[in-house]
């Protein structure tokens, strides 16, 4: 967020231009951040809740401020159509349900519609701060897990792009190396917006470590030849269960993972748990549009008039994973009630 | 193969330019043919074996006629040099050593120059046409295995361009669907050089059979939503035991199938079976130029500098595979005894 609550804007690294150019826009309104979610120009569950509560701030005041119930129904409808902007990521909902308590509880009690956006704005930024916090609890729980010397395999982005701070998996690999362990990363290239080849290979190489990059489809490879000893990804949405939907293609990795006796490792914050899912099953999983198969590379890939299928998700079932890493500490085994130990005990 | 012995050239679909273009070219000398094989131009293991044959022709021709050691020696060199063109497809080397052998054998025999190279081109051309039947007989032994209503998964390209006639692992599709089996293929675009979404796709296209195509990541979702009963895939090489070389991202395919109990099948001719190789870990593995993971399809998708890892192929374990179709017939289980029985019974 810059300037004041007022007549500031959200500034977001466009992530659709990395790595060729660092862009960043200005989002002024509710529905340049809507398009800026849908468009994955901000992308990883917990950036997605952080844009979207700045997005409500934005909402909030586009009613103008002659009255609190202005504000607080402009704040209505515009977390209304944040929720719309993508369906998978539940931090997004996090987020907006938390702007929503906020807004209808100062509504009551704020002397003025501008101390009411103010209080908004101060909402949005604790939700950042925490978000900052969080990755840095996840990388120091996540790094016990690494050992010196491991490669570490990581699916699409879920670093310094995905969080306010430096990532969730990715966090835990940085805060390895800043143990001094010395790291190796393969980063699944992640097909059809390759935000692990533009992404993760982009924050890796800022920050001096190691990292190949790799097609999804030569991930089970580097397993077989010994390459990789840990995985460790994000996640958008985690059932009660611990079933975990990320980004299409983790569930393929987790059985690679499992035929190679590899520990497969789910980095996420409290935000990304959704408890009233008892499993994955009920995880909506967004569908996109086939032309980021088809057209993803600049050139037509596919035959005109072929069907596509775009799945942006898929679900890792909890057997599957060696342990989830949140920034309270890490859940392993993974189980209903083991999570509901760590996140409410 | 267009034209005489002394004065034909191989005529080749231009596989790169698929399915934008239609484009064929003419390769009139053995360094045309070396360079179509190396750039994939022409590719599929049986169809590169078909081509380094015409190519034998056009090098045992290139010091002209003057004798029939002139035409032997030239024969020599030119297999020599396209053996280097690719090293993991066995039909590649099984093609030459049968171009070599009848270029001794007919030296010895042949009245003149122009009748050793009319022999030579006899023995391509039969080369060619002992692939035709070899497709039409895998089709007609795997359609068997193939139920209506199923959908079906296929990785990379083992259809009618990666041979002579209709392919192996697509040749069980199409003599399926010439029984009038209804059957949905699942075509995996295959990362980097998305032979399944270029080529696989129009291939089946033109033959209306519902393809729809997924990338490489997806296979192991579409898996889990019961949307696939079988997998086909082609091979490379296969070793004395069954073990399979494929296209890249064929394990991680066969993994997700036995996670599944989804019944994991290779196509292939015993031209692809090296015998003298006791398993799959001598099989050479292929590694291509890293620009073709990251400047695919002319958009810059990986940042400068970093390190990219690119493995053309990788060994699927007997293990794995439920069955191997021959044009003899399918050797199912998979076992060293099993597959000797089958080419050597």
């Amino acid at each position: 967020w810059v300037g004041s609550a007022g007549e500031g804007v959200v500034r977001l690294i466009d992530q659709t231009r990395l790595p060729s150019e660092f862009l960043q826009i200005d989002c002024p309104d509710v529905e340049t951040v809507w398009e800026a979610i849908t468009m994955l120009r901000v992308r990883g569950a917990p950036a997605i809740g952080v844009a979207a509560a700045f997005g409500a701030v934005l909402g909030a005041r586009r009613r103008g401020l002659a009255s609190i119930e202005t504000v607080r129904d402009a704040l209505r409808a515009s977390t209304a159509r944040l929720r719309t902007s993508r369906p998978t990521a539940v931090n997004l909902f996090w987020a907006l349900d938390r702007m929503d308590r906020v807004g209808e509880a100062e509504a009551a009690l704020a002397d003025s519609p501008a101390a009411l956006l103010d209080r908004l704005l101060l909402e949005a930024k604790t939700i950042e701060q925490e978000d900052r916090a969080m990755c840095r609890a996840i990388g120091r729980h996540g790094a016990e897990l690494i050992g010196q010397g491991q490669g570490v395999l990581t699916h699409c982005n879920a670093g310094g792009l995905a969080t306010s701070d430096y990532g969730t998996a990715l966090a835990v690999i940085f805060s390895a190396a800043e143990q001094g362990k010395s790291v190796h990363v393969y980063a699944d290239e992640t097909r059809p917006l390759l935000q692990g080849a533009r992404l993760t290979a982009w924050e890796l190489q800022r920050r001096n470590i190691p990292v190949t990059v790799i097609c999804d489809s030569m991930a089970a490879q580097v397993m077989k030849e010994g390459r990789v000893q840990a995985v460790v990804v994000g996640a958008d949405r985690i059932a009660a269960n611990g079933d975990s939907a990320n980004k299409i293609g983790t569930y393929g990795v987790a059985l690679a993972a499992r035929a190679h006796e590899i520990p497969f490792y789910v980095a996420a914050p409290s935000s990304t748990f959704d408890l009233a899912l008892p499993d994955g099953s009920l995880i909506p999983i967004e569908e996109r549009d086939p032309r980021e198969v088809t057209h993803g590379f600049g050139r037509q890939t596919v035959p005109d008039g072929v069907d596509v299928y775009n799945p942006a998700f898929d679900v890792t079932p909890a057997r599957l994973i060696s342990g989830i890493i949140t920034e309270k500490g890490v859940i392993a085994p993974v189980s209903t009630e083991g999570i509901r130990a760590m996140l409410l005990g």
